[in-house]
């Protein structure tokens, strides 16, 4: 590990003090993630997963998950889903989701156009699936005219910022099992729904029965990087050939898998996950001072969904980087990170009660 | 830029003094490219590519490769390829390469299965195709019955340690564009190539008539990234929506296009591959001396090709990590990385007389 | 053509004299179209499309479609569709269409599975899109991603019984044209449609602006063939390719095109489509004067769709064939053929009453 | 069975008493298959193969390739071979097959591009298969890094017009199960070679070891219909959900049924095919007196294989149908089929030895 911070014709290009709502993939590399980098430098190690480091990561996710959990290091959220549904589906397969899931929303048809998966999605009210919900499309089983609904998959938490409960998830898996389906768990922020709920990840995954998990790291710290984390081997196998055929195999794969041992060998994953869950709250909370703002969604994670005057938020987003979610409604989101200060809170809160007030 | 070293909870588990001769992806993150990852972080930046470092790195990309250069940067070499390759093919397309291109024997069938692309290849006596071997597959134009041979992708330098000329090149440019083929460059150790031919990038791939370019970054001291460079835009187009299906699309791609700035603003792509190379030819000249055993490829870049008896191989694997290249011949490939040093080279050539002798 | 019938090893296994109302692909070949058969058979054609009677299939078809019309056989309708869409479409493409139709609840995923094609539905009252719920799927053009809908795709008539005006048809195509959209049609029935209509094919097809067309023979009375027909020939091209990839080119393909002659030169196609119809109007009427019997849609092609009891459907479906639409309400579905026989309407209802009876 | 002729729309628009060399698929449909497509129509059936025809079927195929065998119609041979294929394989899986294969050169790489199948293909001397050249392709098992060679694929007859032994298949099944691969026959033109070999299907099929059969009909007298001949049910599974998924399931499937039953019911099968390869041998005996012209390949079925002048054969295709093989030989391939009589073949030689002497 050199001390001294070598030369880089790299130039800063940005202002490292501003920060805004707009996604937790808006932030940097937390500084433990960026220090672990230099901790697995230097020499050679085996490409392709066959480094000391992804060999120790088993062990760090065995004990997150139990002792048959499988880590297996992918590029991002999209790869790592549609390894993982590739996984669980045979060529004529097709998985029950929640019509704001972010395999149908935000994955640009990839798991159509690189896994040939249908997706049979579900309107939802808060963007989390119940057994009934799936009952709307877990159905024609056998029937060779439809695309065989043999997997479900949820996000935890939701992209409604919402969380599910270990019991609502052991119903969701106890259901689908029973009708001969599998269980994806898309957790590309489930330290927040960890977080959210105070109970470790196996009490919400593994023990509730969930078979594989996209398990997440670049929106919880992490410069790059996601898991596909097998929980269930009896019925996930052969990730290894999925995940290189889907171009989702990094040579120097030592250091994805560092990130994640910086991430969750320690508890920097709860630090981190808690404090933007934290900063939600106290958006949320600072907001309800103001009139003619609402928040519209159960606070649940690191989102805040809210509803106020189109012609304010469009001031607002010159002052602090964030997203409409519906263009329509005008409803806006706004993201919290691990980075997120309680002064940038107060001050964003200040501006909108500001905006407001015009 | 913080310059004390925080902590983390990732322990180093190898050997930082550990190199051997297997690739020159065991090789970690050049030092003046980890530093650049604290040059972009903190703060906030816009995700998926509309950042302050994405967009410099368009100018970093014309200086090499002319004005019209468009850069796309993607997470690996099998990413790169396919984007590449299916934003040059209509659906029923077919590419041109020879046997052992890289895109045919080592990316598990990702282009068949992901771009749908069939594979026509040809067998080489050095890995480089010419005109004349492209006939052998490009023919057939119009006939629905043959996946058409839209395409040629030749490899520079190629996976047997060859290097195109620019005359070369040209040749074949000149060739498949009468055709209407179009040509694409799996460029994974496109430096060393250059490095070679003391030439810059542009002399023989955008003035050769290259239309894109899969730009190597992994192999030459990134910890990863690759990007796929558009060097004929009125050809090769919509990148953005392929590299988003392909699941290439980063998130914080900060971070990748930082690592290719520090590469390529300056004179590291050159200096890494210029060691590289010369260590390869230093390796050469010293195995030169040894009886019994044969460099069998002429050595244009970071490879080396020798035969000697499968014995001696096998004990010296137990010494230096390298691969057999032809389990039939024994054939072996010895690479070097930016990161070899005249020692490593001396003390494998001391082993290798060593192992011979016995 | 030889006159007397020749003998075969084939034997009769069923009861010509038994018709139901499950499906118009229950029925048999027309005779008319059986015996063009034999007017195509003898001597040898070229394969693949090149024989004299496809080659006088596109003139029928430009009777029927306008000069610019290009007709393609294909083998079913799914093959048809899933041709159509890939012509349409980029790699990165979706589709906008109704939740009820046939590439989305009936094809096993196959646009998703073989075209990569990802179907952006939208739940309708009655089958059919209108402008504005097309606008409820597009939107995000330019956005990588969300899979860019770039085509419409609507079924005329529909799988709900429901028929297009000309109007409606034009006012889609003015929408999806106006948004840089492509509009197909899955014209399995458009024969019905037509019917009903009292209008020539091209009237509510090449003159309302649709670009590409499913255009249906085996539920009018063919062995079996569909055609992918091109009107819009600037916005559709290789289909050749696209049939062959897709494994949809026959290649005794004279006997399909010559089934689609007998069919379309004279006017076959509309006498079993208006008689087809006019059973179906037959049955809405006779069931109206059956207390307990709502017929649920309007009667405007082939099919009636009713709600009964269920126990009174489950008595029937002993007696003929049927099949319930949907499973929860208990709706079923009754379609007429252009073989089904006034006595077989008559009898139906006569059994209908009896059971609601009981 | 109407005795009458019914008229029809259709016109005759070739000379029925044409015929020549270019393919068994110029060929028409043999009259007993005509025939056997009145014997299945009239009234309905159940579509999508729960037909009386297609249930029979089962017995027919039984009785020619043993107790497990199940037989599942297709459209076409390319459809066949890629719902096989894709029922061997994973979604990882590769498949060896001769250079010369129909699914490598005149599939239009519809195996890559519908069924993600990448094909490892080897150079042959004659067309045929041989563990040793098998054994060129299959290695790598368990590399995440190569598309895995699970399966092998060969077609009887060849594509060069020879046959298989029975011995010879057994020993690429033993070898290819001792690498825990499976074993796929194109079987196109499956009847010319039992007719060759005097040997039941089952002796070099299932006996063989063969798991899974593209069964031909159209090159031997089918009007269009091949069949997925499953013979190993332990290894090949789900062939509904592929054939739905691959677009090659008929509706009307009784009419492709019962075409097969009229083939295989009796000896019509033996009968075509031993006319066809006795008219192919006739043809080899004819053109061995003319001087100048050399069969340069064993005439084991249908086909001759020829080397003669080029500007003869020229002035041949003015006179009767066929292709150059080769473009650059200047070989050319005569294709022998059902209808093919022996003054065709008595013209055609006469016309070789008239051109010759020019």
């Amino acid at each position: 590990m050199t001390n001294a911070q070598p030369s880089t014709d790299a130039r800063r290009r940005h202002d490292p003090a501003v920060r805004g709502f707009a996604s937790d993939n808006y932030a940097g590399i937390h500084p433990e993630i960026l220090a672990a980098l230099a901790v697995a430098n230097d020499g050679h190690q085996i490409s392709y997963g066959e480094d000391a480091y992804t060999e120790h990561l088993q062990d760090v996710f065995k004990a997150h998950f139990g002792e048959r959990a499988q880590a297996y290091p992918v590029f991002n959220g999209t790869g790592a889903n549609v390894t993982a549904l590739q996984a669980l589906l045979p060529r004529w397969g097709a998985v029950v989701a929640a019509a704001t899931a972010h395999i149908n929303v935000d994955e640009g048809g990839a798991p159509e156009k690189m896994g040939g998966i249908k997706l049979l999605t579900v309107p939802t009210p808060d963007g989390k699936l119940t057994p009934e919900l799936i009952d709307e499309q877990a159905w024609g089983f056998g029937d060779e005219h439809r695309a065989q609904p043999l997997a479900v998959s949820i996000t935890q938490s939701t992209e409604l910022g919402t969380v599910y409960t270990p019991d609502e998830i052991r119903a969701i898996c106890d259901h689908a099992h029973q009708l001969g389906m599998l269980v994806h768990v898309d957790g590309s922020r489930l330290a927040n729904a960890a977080a959210t709920l105070g109970l470790p990840f196996r009490a919400f995954t593994t023990d509730a029965g969930v078979d594989v998990l996209s398990f997440g790291g670049t929106k919880n710290g992490l410069m790059l990087g996601e898991c596909v984390v097998v929980l269930n081997p009896d019925a996930v196998r052969n990730i290894t050939f999925l995940r290189k055929t889907s171009m989702q195999l990094a040579s120097k794969m030592r250091f994805i898998s560092v990130q994640f041992e910086a991430l969750l060998a320690g508890d920097l994953w709860l630090r981190n996950a808690s404090h933007a869950n934290a900063m939600a709250k106290r958006l949320e909370s600072a907001v309800a001072a103001v009139d003619g703002v609402t928040v519209v969604r159960p606070v649940q994670a690191n989102a805040v969904f809210a509803l106020l005057p189109r012609e304010v938020s469009e001031r607002l987003q010159k002052r602090f980087r964030f997203y409409f979610w519906n263009e329509h409604t005008g409803e806006v989101r706004w993201m919290c990170s691990f980075d997120t200060t309680e002064a940038d809170i107060d001050a964003f809160a200040a501006a909108i009660a500001e905006e407001m007030g015009r």
